[in-house]
């Protein structure tokens, strides 16, 4: 399956919205309809990309809406950048989710003793290439951290993009370590102070910031694929839009032309709205 | 004095210039005909920027054409790109030069012993804002670091644009150790490796890689502007192209009309090339 976006609105506005279609043309929700295992031996996964290497603008796939595009976050009335914290340039990985996964908040985690932060679960893509945003592409998957941002427990996958030319050599989190000398370590400090200049606290870490292997991050994405089959399975009182083309189980089933009409009414895209000089800033920290 | 910019070529390509313009609408050379001092206390200097942070493509004044046009440095017949060495992602400052200076290839530095790279002097400009290519803007010095490249001085100038919100901050290289902290650190780590990727040594660096405060830049940009002068004020054998508009003392002074002819002749700008994937690639060094 392959899959095409559609963009509304103007980019770096508030409106701005990237749709997906699937390979016959439906409009469809990355969140639910595209399947999160890409093979059949359940190794490989789909990764939904909503932020490109080195860019700001924190875009994520819209739970709350319905077909769940993708848009730029909004705090107090204002798009979102993360902020650049030096040695760092934006996000320093292709950065995005894995479709039909949540970290339920209702659910305590017994490894964080943290409840999840109600949305898909976050992956960080270290592969050469720079992706696209709205790109789904397979994923191997390599460890995982377990960030608590604010007390909630937000799992941090690490994987490489299968078609990359080395992503032969990387089968766990060591082989990051070996062939991405401070790659790592650059990454616990990414997340420990990307919130810092918003005013926030450093945020924590379960593990003492350790990195968990494979097998576990693959157990911790099973888990948080149980808690997305369990919401989208029946109705419930949440905020999370379900709306879905292809999950006959679900309640939240619609038609190709229900979808449509979502899209329809959206703005049409096109324009740009110049980036604030303030996303340019450099912020220094002296390291701990 | 203002300048505005003149694009022809398709960007990113073999094609690609930048001509400079005065606030008069005449053609001149950003090399020679820019003054190296913006003020009249000799405080403030004029940079040109070349490449703007977190650039890849190694765009620079042209020496040898006519007008010294910003162009894409190319090698092998291919257009150059520096490489991303982790955690760096391209220029990690404002990068340019300053106009009528010349590091003379047949004067031996009594300092470094080495000597010069045939080339303006080079700034990098540590500003919170992305300057864009072919901005003139108006920097105060706080220093230098004296790289060897490939057996010849090349200084690196540090200097922070006038009109950074918090330029008044910073006076001397020990400002830029405070307040940003490991960027000095960061800046020597880069030049150190930028050519590595390319299958070149690492570069050295004179007084074992400790950065000279702002007097010492300001003399060193004073002899190199002594040398311009000697290069610009005489006929002589060189490949640099010295053909200006203001320099009433030279004998390569041109007309408003020859400096029009030279860029008429340009191919029409736009277009866009793709960039090579490779250009994306980060590079992992250990840490020595």
């Amino acid at each position: 399956m392959s899959y095409c976006i559609e963009e509304r609105g103007c980019f770096n506005s508030l409106e701005y919205r990237l749709y997906f279609k699937n390979s016959e043309g439906q409009y469809i929700s990355p969140f639910h309809d595209i399947p999160l295992f890409a093979d059949e031996a359940k190794n490989v996964f789909n990764m939904v990309v909503e932020v490109p290497r080195w860019t700001n603008a924190k875009m994520e796939i819209a739970t709350k809406e319905p077909l769940n595009p993708i848009k730029q976050d909004v705090k107090k009335g204002k798009l979102r950048f993360v902020a650049n914290i030096f040695p760092h340039k934006g996000y320093i990985w292709n950065y995005g989710a894995l479709p039909q996964t949540w970290e339920d908040p209702q659910h305590c985690d017994s490894d964080t003793g943290c409840k999840g932060d109600n949305d898909p679960i976050d992956v960080c893509e270290i592969g050469s290439k720079v992706l696209a945003r709205g790109d789904v592409v397979k994923v191997k998957v390599l460890g995982t951290l377990a960030l608590i941002d604010e007390g909630e427990t937000d799992w941090k996958i690490i994987a490489i993009n299968v078609e990359d030319p080395e992503a032969a050599n990387y089968n766990s989190i060591d082989d990051v370590r070996r062939l991405k000398p401070g790659y790592l370590e650059a990454t616990v400090d990414w997340f420990r102070r990307y919130k810092v200049p918003d005013g926030k606290p450093e945020n924590q870490f379960a593990f003492g910031g350790d990195f968990k292997d494979k097998d576990f991050a693959i157990n911790a994405i099973g888990n948080t694929h149980e808690h997305w089959k369990a919401l989208v399975g029946k109705e419930h009182g949440t905020e999370i839009c379900c709306k879905n083309i292809s999950v006959t189980s679900s309640p939240f089933i619609c038609t190709e032309g229900d979808a449509k009409a979502v899209v329809e009414v959206q703005p049409a895209s096109g324009g740009s709205v110049s980036l604030p000089s303030e996303v340019d800033r450099w912020y220094y920290f002296q390291k701990n």
